[in-house]
């Protein structure tokens, strides 16, 4: 499974906004449906082994989780305003901490983003190489990491970003206790679902054998 | 300069649309819409040194080209609804053969894609290593094509895909007649927006000298 966890620092946690204007009144929840695009969509087909989370911490209720799980998501399509709809049926039903559902492969909890990632890296793999089994790898995007293409990645790695803003310093101290590694994409600053295509892309090229 | 050239073969060639449905009733406007999101749109930023057409060959008036250049180009947003009202703008003017202006940076004509592959082969290029003067290279971004990462690539190249569907066999045959490069991204089948944020990526790295 390949994890994205992307944090929108001002993303609105109610669902009364207009489909018709989707990036003011939101706090830029269009940022993150066009991630919700990049994780998902290939030509005619949806990525079944992605999962998505999206963190939201703005006003009236956060922090508020989405959470989009390819094997099991219907009714997700490519246009903005399609998927914005989706994510406002998720922001309309009563929060608890554990996730609830909201339509098929989209799920809605009250978690944190040390929480989450505190789950996500308790997730233990089995790595088929080894035989052993070991916890998720934490990949945080920025521009001061690591160029991506030199490093040994874990297939099942959980990639973090931020949506409109980078991290902020406590966000950055929560990766480091989960031991983060920092990782590059290239030369120039990206939009966040331009990010999630170049991981799709790198990625998918390690699991192939003639790339 | 940087140019990539998409065909929307349904893509309506008219204004009557409306932009809270930018997908079905525009024969998949969406899809070129993100296209120019991937083609421009840096944090923060839009990409100066480049552009892109969009060959429309849709109902009632095909061929029209929109063509938007990312030094010139003014109230462009990342969202898909405020790109499609600059494009619905666009597609309210009269055409004639030659580019006229829509907007700050979108010009809109009656060439068809012959025509503008021949236009852009005939832009000459002064490279500054060798001291010549050469012809811009065309790219066709296909599946079956060579690996990018393997391939030498002119800074100046043209890329031309398909944008909700592949190139028809005629399109090919002229892809042919100007020496296209047929190069591929990945293994597996893209969108047309998404091989555009790799393409990005991929020249971004080769003019760094960083990466």
């Amino acid at each position: 499974m390949r994890s994205f966890v992307i944090i929108g620092h001002r993303v609105k946690t109610s669902s009364d906004f207009n489909l018709n204007d989707l990036c003011a009144s939101t706090g830029r929840l269009d940022i993150l449906l066009r991630c919700i695009n990049a994780a998902f969509f290939l030509s005619g087909d949806i990525r079944r082994d992605t999962e998505i989370y999206l963190v939201l911490l703005g006003e009236p209720e956060p922090p508020k989780t989405v959470h989009l799980v390819g094997s099991e998501l219907k009714y997700l399509n490519p246009d903005e305003r399609s998927t914005g709809a989706l994510i406002r049926n998720a922001l309309m039903k009563e929060i608890k901490n554990e996730e609830i559902r909201s339509t098929p492969g989209i799920y809605v909890s009250g978690k944190n983003f040390e929480e989450l990632l505190k789950d996500l890296e308790n997730q233990i793999i089995y790595l088929k190489e080894t035989g052993e089994d070991i916890r998720r790898e934490i990949v945080y995007l920025k521009e001061e990491g690591e160029d991506v293409r030199q490093m040994d990645l874990q297939n099942d790695a959980v990639f973090v970003l931020g949506g409109q803003k980078d991290l902020t310093e406590d966000e950055e101290e929560i990766l480091k206790k989960h031991n983060a590694k920092t990782v590059s994409l290239g030369p120039v600053k990206l939009h966040a679902s331009h990010c999630i295509t170049i991981v799709n892309n790198e990625m998918d090229r390690r699991n192939s054998k003639h790339f």
